[in-house]
């Protein structure tokens, strides 16, 4: 494909679009929107910046880049793990920070209208101050609504309430001709044909720009608590998940956490879990509308995790011992990556598969000798896995890494998984997926892909070659 | 478009593939199979029709008619309401009655895998048995569960529960080359480039052939109680369908009824409401694990109607009782278009504003003096609207008709809602689907259709020209 180059003629027409001031071409702007934190990724550099501020002015900038064939990549707050946000070729960076207001929050239908660039963690609060839920929560709150669609964003309330898919009723959309399209609205149900708003939803902004986003919202539940539970075995930990449900009890999350992930969490924050000499752990959230409901719901919880061998159940039930729990949670990730040289797998199994598929990853640590570590959305069968670097030498690193990451996701797909649970694939993820997409499947996509985005100018590179 | 022929030659070929006696083109068969539910539609004779037991042989046909060029319409158990199953075109009508078998249920995962041709009735049955729950439910039971992915299939349960889309985790589809595709799967997450299973829910056998499917299911819940609520004016009934959503109580189901609906259903079954003397009524189920959180809600909502003008509010707390008055309510339908000339409005529109919507029908009602019965999901905005012939003349009807359907889409339209809530546009509906449809989305449809069936052998016809 041969794209058009951003000569001084397109900066002005830009310019006149977003107005100078959201025009940026300077080396420490460019610098600063060029990645987004996949690990061990190095960042592409767009050709300049642009922030619009209305669906009209994403319109005009899609349309002159699709005239001049010129790439252009859409990005929230750069918080995703797989370089769906990061201008590999060049081009425009599309920044949606501009795009940040939370347009409405209909008490009356339970649903609310957002920019794309609203940012999670300000949306929740703002509609939990009026006894409102919106569940989809990725482990990334600082993300913003646009980019969790784009990758239809998971996280850990994945057992009871899903994904974000689950919660999408409208989307406004931009494709590249400049058009503007309305697609779902504020019905419940809908039955009109293709769906393309389901379409959209994971596109990875391959197919169209995202400008409002409509959402379902829920009853804030009364009360929450959390269990911390930990247990010598990971296999104990894992097995008393299945039982959990297999009892039919829907916790709002149940994550699991190795011990390793733990410590370089605590070192990483400088703050310490209730308990850490466990090797793995349970974090278990439920919920209920009276007291009694989940106290009786945490007792079964209790009493399933001790009998499959669980060394303690410790219990939070303020908000500020909770919240300290999960907020070491939230930041595995950055421990992870930012202490150790780590790639991360986003694989998800069934959910009764779990245990098997940690205990395959398990082998292919020990076959390949790099050290995985797990954490993750054990509910729902979404595991992320670390291998880690540790001493390895640079060349057995770079050698074994790409045939450790190969295993683990062909176990995954044996167990009838997927290669990206809830990151999306991006660029660099997209070499994996042909290990559980067929190559029909990536036909169809491709032709898909046509039909949205002729001149291919959407965030090029992506999802699939 | 050039269609290719049935002669006998291509009988020989369906024949070795499916075996003789699940090829038929006697003309009692091809009658039989020629029409759905859909009300004041000719039928359309199929030139064959083919009963596959197997994905293998659903391909082998589907290869061979896209070879000739022959049309291909897909049939479940032929309950549908908008021509979806009709073979408009003639053709090979593709029949998945012998594709029944509830192949799977997964208590670990809670999950089930079934052939297309699955009756509702059916498989609730099933995995109720095991204290499973398949909260789908589509006011006719004995639709098969294909046919219900082909229409995104919503129904009663849709304010606590959602549609059909909500429950379908994967797909095994064949597409006109005859590849055969799995999509999605047995995991919760999933984010690996364009949903495809999304794409297909709902596209009404346009794209590709169902003969899998694997749904999610929930914990059966504890009991049900029903509240039968009479009120003098339709308006209170539907203004408490609002208090009860603004409260944030999410019954099971909120069906609401004019009282024409009532007697019409009373005589055609003859069997008695417990009240059928007011003008409207709701039908409101609700469910708890426990009791007394049960009564508590039944409380709530009785005092809700009650303020909003209820002349009495009947309680169904046994089974049976219950089931007295929702098999009443399953047959509004059929006793409304039995009992009159009648055609079927499906709209949707956002929950909290049916008051106003039913507000405009009536009035579109006055203007052209035509009577409209309603009845439907009030609790998540999706009606069902009768326009009636009553004593117009049939040149009077015939004029009518049209303006008055389009006048009430309209209408739905700017309330920001859909043509179709639940049924589909098959062939009788599609007309109206621009009213609510941009041309730039329509084009993209077809584009999407041109990548999965080229030759467009698949359903002709129907969703969009």
């Amino acid at each position: 494909m041969e794209y058009g180059k951003i000569d001084n003629q397109v900066l002005e027409r830009l310019s006149s679009i977003v107005g100078e001031a959201n025009l940026h071409t300077d080396a420490p702007t460019l610098e600063k929107y060029s990645r987004d934190e996949t690990p061990l990724v190095e960042g592409s550099l767009p050709d300049a910046v642009v922030m619009p501020a209305s669906p009209e002015e994403v319109s005009e900038v899609l349309s002159l880049a699709n005239d001049l064939k010129i790439p252009v990549t859409f990005r929230g707050q750069g918080t995703g793990l797989s370089c769906g946000a990061v201008p590999i070729l060049g081009g425009i960076l599309m920044v949606f920070e501009r795009m940040d207001r939370i347009l409405e929050i209909d008490e009356e239908n339970l649903m609310a209208v957002l920019e794309p660039g609203v940012v999670l963690l300000v949306f929740r609060e703002a509609v939990e101050k009026r006894g409102l839920f919106y569940p989809a929560d990725p482990g990334e709150r600082t993300s913003a609504i646009g980019g969790n669609v784009g990758t239809n964003a998971g996280g850990m309330n994945g057992v009871k309430y899903g994904k974000t898919r689950d919660y999408i009723l409208g989307l406004e959309v931009v494709v590249p001709s400049g058009e503007i399209l309305s697609l779902g609205g504020k019905t419940v149900k809908r039955s009109m044909g293709y769906d393309l708003m389901h379409l959209l939803i994971g596109s990875e902004g391959t197919l169209a720009a995202v400008t409002k986003v409509i959402v379902k919202l829920v009853k804030l539940p009364g009360i929450f608590m959390t269990l911390y539970v930990p247990f010598d075995d990971l296999h104990h930990a894992v097995d008393s998940v299945c039982d959990i449900l297999r009892k039919r009890i829907t916790p709002t999350a149940i994550e699991f956490v190795e011990r390793d992930a733990i410590l370089l969490a605590e070192e990483h924050l400088d703050r310490k879990m209730p308990h850490d000499e466990a090797n793995a752990y349970l974090i278990i959230r439920l919920e209920a509308d009276k007291e009694d409901d989940l106290y009786e719901e945490a007792e079964a919880v209790s009493e399933i995790c001790t009998d499959r061998g669980a060394v303690d159940v410790l219990v939070a039930d303020t908000p500020e011992t909770q919240a300290r729990i999960w907020d070491i949670r939230s930041n595995f990730y950055e421990a992870v990556v930012k202490a150790r040289v780590a790639d991360l797998v986003d694989a998800a199994v069934p959910p009764a598969k779990i245990a098997d598929f940690m205990h395959a990853v398990k082998e292919i640590s020990k076959e390949h000798g790099m050290r995985i570590i797990g954490y993750g959305h054990a509910g729902d069968g979404n595991i992320h896995l670390h291998p880690l670097k540790d001493r390895l030498t640079d060349e057995e690193w770079e050698r074994k890494l790409p045939q450790v990451m190969e295993a683990i996701y062909r176990r995954a797909a044996e167990f009838g998984g997927t290669v990206s649970g809830e990151h999306g694939l991006g660029s660099a993820k997209k070499k994996y997926a042909p290990i559980a997409l067929s190559k029909e499947e990536i036909e169809i996509m491709r032709g898909i892909k046509s039909v949205f985005d002729p001149n291919g100018i959407l965030n090029p590179g992506k999802v699939f070659d």
